[in-house]
């Protein structure tokens, strides 16, 4: 039996040399031999951490969705503290997303979605978590959103994420920090032309 | 030598097989013979065509932006000529976008991009023609856009459109009609916040 400190430190290098092996090789053309050699596991002990490489890319999935999810519950505290106003967790919110890393991994992961039951239900898991922080952000920008307003706020905040999140191949001509300014600025603009205040000259 | 008739249909049996095996299987996963057969040419005459599986994902990187850019083009025309509003044409755009096939492809074709050059390259020079054309669209939806506002404009809708195209294993709340109306009312929202006409209760 492996021990309980053993299996997570095992388990922890595996996913290590995982995120690293298939962002450069590409899932496919990474064995589970290859993964072993990296992360300095035994083949056997590898097979018993993870049932094949469907189960790791899960495992990643899951990992990448925790950290980001803590990144943007990080935000939500802030905003709720008064330490960010609404307009700077949009734009660190952003930054935090026009600087990530992984592309490659993450296309593999989610063409991976479209083949597999596990990873696609995984992938859906992630998204849904997401979409409640996008959500409580999305009415802090602008209080009176609710019912389709709202859902059509989380779909395209959802969108400019992921589109900016993803768009190193598109060769941008704005710079990460300029991007999330101004991104920021019109996704605020935006939301707020949905449902607007009420002009106070009218009153 | 291959008569150019019987070599263009060739091509065009080998990339509807490609489109096809690549979607459902995967790049990796399908061998040049799985696509000789499927496409009832001989193995031969597959390597005439094409040098490998590569020069198979550019072809169909190329197709993609050739036949996307055709439809924005049109759109295009179609706002140049006065047939449809600015509103009008944004809401097309997205309707195109949020119903486009082949995701499962796309995200192969991404992840490939980031270890072949010669696919980053084809999809560097598909987005310059995409971002071209959107530039076109988000001038017509403020004319008042220049430099940084034009390029953040561009940046933004790009990231959207992308975004929007490739949502589906989010589990989106909004169908496709109603994602594509309000998309558009917030994009131009965003758009027109940049760069704001003066109030001409100012003047």
């Amino acid at each position: 039996m492996v021990a309980p400190q053993h299996e997570k430190n095992g388990r922890t290098a595996v996913l290590a040399a995982a995120r690293d092996l298939f962002d450069s090789h590409g899932f496919h053309q990474t064995s589970m031999a290859e993964l072993a050699a990296s992360a300095h596991v035994s083949v056997g002990q590898m097979y018993r951490l993870f049932k094949g490489k469907e189960d790791i890319i899960e495992a990643l999935v899951i990992d990448n969705a925790d950290q980001w999810c803590a990144e943007m519950n990080a935000l939500r505290r802030q905003l709720d503290g008064g330490e960010l106003s609404i307009d700077q967790t949009f734009e660190a919110l952003l930054r935090h997303t026009v600087d990530s890393e992984d592309e490659a991994l993450a296309f593999d992961i989610l063409a991976e979605g479209f083949r597999n039951q596990a990873v696609s239900k995984t992938i859906g898991d992630m998204c849904a978590r997401f979409r409640n922080i996008i959500r409580y952000f999305a009415s802090a920008a602008n209080p009176r959103l609710t019912g389709q307003d709202l859902d059509a706020a989380e779909e395209v905040v959802l969108a400019c994420l992921f589109g900016l999140g993803h768009r190193s191949l598109s060769r941008p001509r704005l710079d990460a920090a300029c991007t999330a300014a101004r991104s920021a600025e019109m996704i605020l603009a935006a939301l707020r032309s949905l449902a607007p205040a009420p002009d106070p000259r009218s009153s």
